[in-house]
């Protein structure tokens, strides 16, 4: 656990030991690093922003302590002159961001931070690591939230996230694209998610009987129990919990469902469907867990699975078809001069950015432009809006509920041909303005020219 | 970030439920819990425990807090008397584990918890959580310090590791297993690893040229530059490094060396070698990153590529070949009585247990036996050792280094053919003793008769 006292150590060491040659040199004048994804992952056709939230409060709290300041100094990578400047270190440039809930695609600026060339590099980390796992969590749970269409998802992950701060990140992550909770209690507390739970095989194992099982928890829970019927056998527990839904009705009270977890999910909701309704318990309803990613769910609702709700855990919490995106920070431009990388199959797109989206007269989205900061493009949206001006924070970010309703509602602008979880459909268009494109060129060449021997 | 202050409402909310319900009708006896990876991932024949130091700080500090209290009551899922109860609520019981570093196999009980029953159980969460997460890491790192043979590797994850608390376990599960060192500068203050660092493509375009940058940097880092070369060029980079190493060799310095980040590292690897060599550089190492993994370690080695050291990030600080590990928590005893579950495909050991590891001659690991706790196999070493006794910790983890040399050492004991990266080698043999095998076929049977209809 260990919690973290403060963020600024948050870092690789060479974000640092650049910063002491930049200070040393002079090096300090204004900045502009862009962050993007290079390339969409097997299967990714789109992605959705997350993260902005923690950025701003990194950056808003990012000073060295002099503990952290200690540590440096043991470390005898650093002279005691670039320690004291860090120790008045503090973040004062401008961020321009898309809000949490953006869809974006492939090479579109997702967030731009224009500072002196130190603060904008000291931070890199950070937002790398925060906007980049958040974002694939998202994209992965917006995927999930399709497939289902009209049936419910809670976040089930917690037990297999990579860490506690994952668990707590894919808890508001997937509550943001369309989740309707989770099983994360202090991600409840936290951010203000419904939290939801069904019984573990333990509970089942620790009883005489199944049956007994199940009648204690509905005694605690009437209103409130789904009971988990394969601890021994599905079939059989399903007729278990059916009694006990009858016997709950003799009360008055309703049993609220059985959970599914192993075996053979459409065949054995089905069977499980007409118990239940055999035992006159239509309202009960059946919940699966157990592997469910975009692509089980699919799977299993085109075989006209009698599931209502799905508990997706592992798989959307790691993101585990595409663990991590190829998501970069890179130096764009320096003391007003565009500049470029041109490694091997990483070629960045140069200078300060915006992204116009322009959408069709029904309402869908059409294609982007990604252009200069300055142009501007009559008919389409800016993504890119301000968010940190001169180190002061002057963008609220929205409490987590309006930002689903947010994403809910640009998420149905997005055709359905781009939302598709396999690769058999055309990509969403992307295009570069000719001035960019322009200037991309130009650049290019001046460091061909110059740089290489 | 939002450190986490009290870890108690780590947990699903099936934990608390649940621990309701046994509360009401008095189901608290004791019980023993074991955790265990149910099956290999694809690729893996082995794995390495790590976590167990968070586990046993996060037992000695578990408690409700006023606040997490609060929360739980404005869910309105608990009655006033189980809150008071949780009020008192601590952990009393008694855990076995393996230390961390050990290796371990599938189906192998690596911890082992005896408590009264809601105890045993509200703690499942967070155990399998970190277990889970810091076993992965270790064991990917581990095959990759195998893949590298004498050549040295760093932890580069930190970026793009799920979320900051991953990117924390992640430098010190690699530097456990025979990592040198991490990126990641709180960890290196945190956990004591030495941290290590090159430059980012930014440190060059934001120089007008590309040698210009490489002297500042050396200027500042006279005994610690590893020069970037893959800007615009890899060997124009490697060339202008080797410029400037002579420059340093005037004065007296010594260029520590060169990294390259992109291409194909076999070819510009040697390329690199040859430049540096003429240019009087032989002692300069050559550093390689970029997408590294123990199958791009293995490849380029068996390919002669002149690589000294190897960045190891994304890949490895994700385990992304295998993001998740299949590890259980199951209830295999309570009240004195062998319980058992028998789910499709996830049938699991009964009772408490113990791990023997028996030897060859030639000190080599030939074979485990995994028997019921109190069996006594005489020539084996029993892996599970008490490490809390009826609340109290009574194991001290040794320092991170000291783990560090007992994992070398162990993984040292583990024949090549059982370490493959690939899934072309026999299994590590693990048998189940004949007394843990007649409980077992005995607990199956009853259950059988019992439960299913």
């Amino acid at each position: 656990m260990n919690p973290i006292k403060n963020p600024a150590l948050l870092t690789d060491l060479y974000e640092l030991t650049m910063a002491a040659s930049y200070w040393e040199h002079g090096m300090n004048q204004e900045a502009v690093f862009s962050l993007f994804v290079r390339h969409y992952p097997d299967k990714r056709r789109y992605f959705v922003s997350c993260g902005l939230a923690d950025v701003l409060k990194y950056l808003k709290n990012l000073k060295f302590t002099d503990e952290d300041l200690e540590y440096l100094r043991s470390t005898g990578f650093f002279k005691s002159e670039f320690l004291s400047f860090l120790e008045h270190f503090k973040f004062q440039g401008d961020v321009h961001a898309v809000p949490e809930g953006t869809v974006f695609f492939e090479d579109e600026p997702i967030l731009e931070v224009t500072a002196p060339l130190i603060q904008a590099q000291i931070i890199e980390t950070f937002l790398i690591n925060t906007i980049n796992f958040q974002s694939m969590i998202a994209t992965k749970a917006a995927r999930c939230v399709h497939a289902a269409g009209d049936k419910k998802l809670v976040d089930f992950s917690f037990r297999r996230c990579q860490g506690i701060d994952a668990a707590m990140k894919v808890a508001r992550a997937s509550y943001m694209t369309g989740f309707i909770g989770t099983s994360n209690v202090l991600a409840g507390k936290q951010y203000g998610i419904p939290i939801y739970g069904t019984m573990a095989h333990s509970f089942v194992s620790s009883f005489k009987k199944e049956k007994e099982a199940f009648q204690a928890f509905s005694q605690t829970f009437p209103e409130n129990s789904i009971l988990l019927v394969d601890t021994y056998n599905s079939m059989s527990g399903t007729i278990k919990a059916a009694q006990v839904g009858e016997e709950m009705a003799e009360h008055g009270e309703q049993l609220k469902g059985i959970r599914l977890d192993s075996g053979n999910m459409t065949e054995l909701s089905q069977k499980a469907r007409r118990i239940l309704d055999e035992h006159g318990l239509k309202d009960a309803m059946i919940f699966a867990s157990g592997g469910f990613d975009e692509h089980k769910i699919q799977k299993v609702l085109s075989q006209n699975a009698k599931i209502d709700s799905f508990g997706v855990g592992t798989k959307m919490g790691v993101s585990a078809d595409a663990p991590y995106l190829d998501m970069a920070y890179k130096i764009v431009k320096y003391n007003g001069e565009p500049v470029i990388k041109l490694s091997t199959g990483k070629v960045s797109l140069t200078s300060d950015k915006q992204v116009f989206r322009f959408s069709s007269d029904d309402g869908f989205y059409d294609h982007d432009v990604i252009t200069l900061r300055d142009e501007q493009l009559t008919g389409g949206s800016p993504l890119l809006v301000p968010v940190v001006s001169e180190g002061q924070i002057i963008y609220e970010s929205p409490p987590l509920s309006d930002m689903r309703a947010c994403f809910k509602e640009a998420f149905s602008h997005l055709d359905d041909k781009y939302k598709s979880i396999h690769k058999d459909k055309p990509l969403y268009p992307v295009k570069i303005s000719k001035k960019l494109r322009n200037l991309q060129d130009k650049t290019e060449q001046k460091y061909r020219n110059k740089e290489i021997l």
